[in-house]
Parts: C-alpha cells; structure tokens; sequence
C-alpha cells in the first residue's frame, strides 16, 4: 500500500529528472536557462508527474520509463504557470511562494522561458526511450491536451468568462479544458508507457476527468478559505476578478457536497481496475481534502 | 526548371494546409482560433514552408507527404512572430503589413495564440501520415531548432544584445539560432520525408545554415534600405533599438560582398548533391536580393 511518503518520493524523483533535463545556467544563453530552471525547479506539488507514475506503476512500468513522461507534463504545467501569470493575463505576483518569473526576472524572459518550456517537453518526449509508436503516443496525449483544444483553449475561455456569469455546464468545459485535460494526459501518458489496455485506459481517463473536476471544485474553495501563505499564491484571486466558481454558483456547502460526490465517482472508477491502485488512491485523497 | 511561380504555387499550397488544419473560426473558444487564424493565414514570404516542399521534391517526395511539415514550420514561424512582436519584446505594432496580433486583438489573447500555435505543430506532426520514425524525426528536429538551443534562445541572446555591441562572431552565433536553425530544420525536414542518405543530409544541412545567414544579412540591409511600406513591417528598428548588425559592423559595402559570397558558398553545396536542385537555387536567390 502506497503512504503519502510514495508520493514523496515521485516528487523527489520528478526534481532530480527535471534538474538532469533543463539545460544548464552557465550554458549561454544563461538568462533564459535561469529563468526556465526558477520556474519548473524546486516546488509545485508535482500532482501531474505523481499521476504519470502512479498510473504507469499500476502496469508495473518501471519509474524509469515513465521518468520522461513526468518531466513532460510538469514542463507543460510550468510554461502555462509562467504565462497565466503575466501582467497581461493574470497578473499575479507569488506563485509557490516565490516572486513569479516576470517579477523575479522581466516579462520578455518569462515569455520566452514559457515557449522555451514547452518546446523542452517535446523535445524530451522524441528522445525517450520508449519505442516509436508508444512516444509518439505520448507527444499525441501531450500536444491533443495543451493546445487549442485543451489546456490553452480553457484558459482562453476563463479570461472570456471574467466578469461574465457562466452556467455550472460552461464552468465544467472550461474547467475541463483548462486544468482537466492536463491531467487525463498524465493519467493517459502513464498507462501507454504501462501498455494498459482500451478498457483500462477508459476506466482510469474516467477516473481523471472526475480527479481534475475534483481538483477544481477544491481550488476554488481553497481560494475562498485559506490565506495567500498558506496557498504560497495570492488567495481571493476568484472574488477579485469576479469569476463564477462552484462556491459561488453552488454555495459553499453544495460545493463540498459536490467534492465528496466526485471522490466517490472516483472510487467506483478505479474499482473496475481489478488493479492495486492505493496511489491512485492517495492521489484523489489529497485532491479532496489538500489544504493548499 | 522551377520558375518563381512555382515558389507561388508552395506558397498557395501551403496557406491552404493551413486554412484546413487551423481550428475554424466558429469553434469556441471563438476569439483563440481566429486570433490563431488572423497571426498565420494570409501573409508571410513562406520560405520555411517552400524549403521544406523544395528539399522533399529534390527526393521525389510528393507535396502530399511534405504538407503537415510545411505547415508545422510556419505555425512556428507565426508563433514565434507573435510572441517577438508584444509590448515586452520587440514592441511592435505592424507585421505582414497589418496590425500585429496583439494590437488587433489583446496582449493575453496574443500569448495564448502564440502558445497554442506551436503546440499545433507538435500535433499535426504527430499526426501526419509518414511512417513512426519519419514522423518522430520531424518532430524531434522542430523541436531541437526552435527551443532553448535554438530559436528561443537567439531570441534570448537578441534582447541580451540590445545595446550592446557584438563581434561578428557572436552576430552570427546571435542568427544562427534566432533565424537560422528554423531554416535548417526545414530543409532538414523535408529530406528526412525523402529519406535523403547522410551526406545528403550533410550538403543540405550546410547549404541551409548558410541561407539563413544570407537571410539574416539581407535582413539587416532591408532595415536600413527599404521603407516600412516596402517591408509590410517597422523598418530602421534595429538602429531605434540600437542593434548591432551586418551593415554596422562590417559596413554596407562589406554586407553586401558577404552575402554575394554566401550565394556562391549556397551554389557549391547545391552542387554537392548532384541533383536538380533548381527550387533550392531560387529560394537562395530570393533570399539574397529580396526588396521585402
């Protein structure tokens, strides 16, 4: 049985394969390797990397395996971090507790850190060492997931939405795109390495579409009851901007009913893996009930 | 023997691989696909694209086969345009003769324009209808030439030079990665798609690397020579931004021999090949007298 301490240890793992991956600060240009290391090193919870290997480790994928694949979806995660902060787009100040990349170095850095970060996952993904049609399988989840259609088009639709009053529907889409498709990538990226089958890959693709929902409905109330220290990025973001969230859509407690709802829907959805899937598990856990 | 209106044909036929690969315009999220649409369609030299159709039919590849590739280089191309053109950049407000991306739309919708471009090209390779390993080697090469070692980090290095004052050397360190690796791994491209053989690959690769420094001088010439009107962008930014070029560092008249002695240089890799390279030739010579 997987302890919180084996999450532990994929995030430790996932720092060690993204400080081997980056390019290096004393390779020219320096700046920009700087900036891409400030940004993708050093915090995070790792939930997209954890999801890669505890997915593949379901099919007893070696950690090693999935090692690039992890690194991948936390570049990914990182480059959207650095842009949705900007000035022009979030504009937010602190971000895992630190100044955020355009504040600690300039915003033309952070934009081309960001581009170079994402352009790094692909690059890494052609490399690996998985065979030709499992890493082209993977740079497939990994583009279908950030690009128009996923992660950069929910984003699109959250910035449309500030100040516009959505529908628990329209709040599910954007969610769905925005953060969702991230995480059906990882949990998808893993399970290809593992060579799950079509009716696992549904069942766990089932699993993280209720897991990314889950983490949503939990940011939003985290947004609304903890401290910007606690969260180690600025709370109250959601008010301030005037979005719809499910707090403010549901109430509170309609919220919180909605997350236990999720976390059960998850259970069911991994129950049909016939599989040990106690991270999995922990992970669905820690989206519910994480106080940051 | 190809004539400029076969350059024009490559330049139609790509326009329209685009216009049928980009997200249409009435798919939300609306406003991300026509920013997409308006940064990538309708304008632009497409030498990127005409080196990719120009280097596979030097191999009998078909322009069915090198589609995806031509279309993928320019995405990129687009993406970076946009990103290079915000406020915290090279601030520009005019590009292919129209208003740049974020002044026609808004600086957030330009970042994640630009964004959700080049995941595009990652998508479409994977995508595409060559064999595993072909397309694995396109993405790999588009992804090695337009990251940190690559465009972004010429990028990188062009914002460090503002008002600095570089050898030539580090000018031509400063384009080979800015301007030029996008335009090896185009030529590059499109023989991976002929199956070129090794040395193949090698006099391509030397014949590219020295057009995009071709290009680049020219470029350089252009700025100082032609007018905004003429160029369908800002003309004189690099002595506004006070940036260090061919002409300042050599003067106009040793511009002008180098890059008559690139042309030569680009005819004796040509001819390594022994083969009709009658397209490469004409892009080579576009690339050294364009008004534009």
């Amino acid at each position: 049985m997987k302890s919180e301490s084996d999450l532990q240890s994929w995030r430790d793992r996932v720092e060690s394969v993204l400080d081997a991956t980056l390019p290096t600060e004393n390779l020219a240009p320096q700046r920009l390797h700087q900036a891409m290391r400030y940004a993708t090193l050093g915090g995070g919870k790792r939930i997209r990397a954890c999801l890669v290997y505890a997915s593949g480790s379901l099919f007893k994928a070696s950690e090693a395996a999935l090692d690039a694949a992890a690194a991948a979806v936390e570049m990914t995660h990182a480059y959207s971090l650095i842009h949705d902060d900007l000035p022009a787009m979030d504009n937010d100040s602190v971000r895992r507790g630190k100044p955020t990349l355009h504040i600690a170095f300039d915003e033309a850095t952070a934009i081309l850190a960001g581009d170079a970060l994402q352009t790094q996952a692909y690059l890494l993904l052609a490399r690996c060492r998985a065979d030709d049609a499992t890493r082209l399988g993977l740079i497939h989840a990994l583009a279908e997931a950030s690009g128009a259609a996923g992660m950069c088009g929910g984003q699109q639709m959250d910035m449309d939405a500030t100040n516009q009053s959505l529908s628990l529907d329209e709040l599910e889409t954007l969610h769905s795109l925005k953060t969702g498709a991230l995480i059906r990538a990882s949990v998808r990226m893993g399970a290809l390495i593992g060579n799950a089958d079509p009716s696992e890959l549904h069942a766990l693709d089932q699993f993280a579409q209720t897991l990314g929902l889950a983490f949503q409905v939990r940011d939003d109330i985290l947004d609304i009851e903890a401290s910007s220290e606690q969260l180690g990025k600025t709370a109250g973001k959601d008010a301030e901007q005037n979005k719809s969230t499910y707090p403010t859509l549901l109430g509170m407690d309609e919220a919180k009913k909605l997350l236990s709802a999720y976390s059960e829907k998850m259970h069911t959805s991994l129950s049909l893996l016939q599989r040990d899937a106690e991270a999995l598990k922990q992970i669905a856990e820690f989206a519910v009930n994480r106080m940051q």
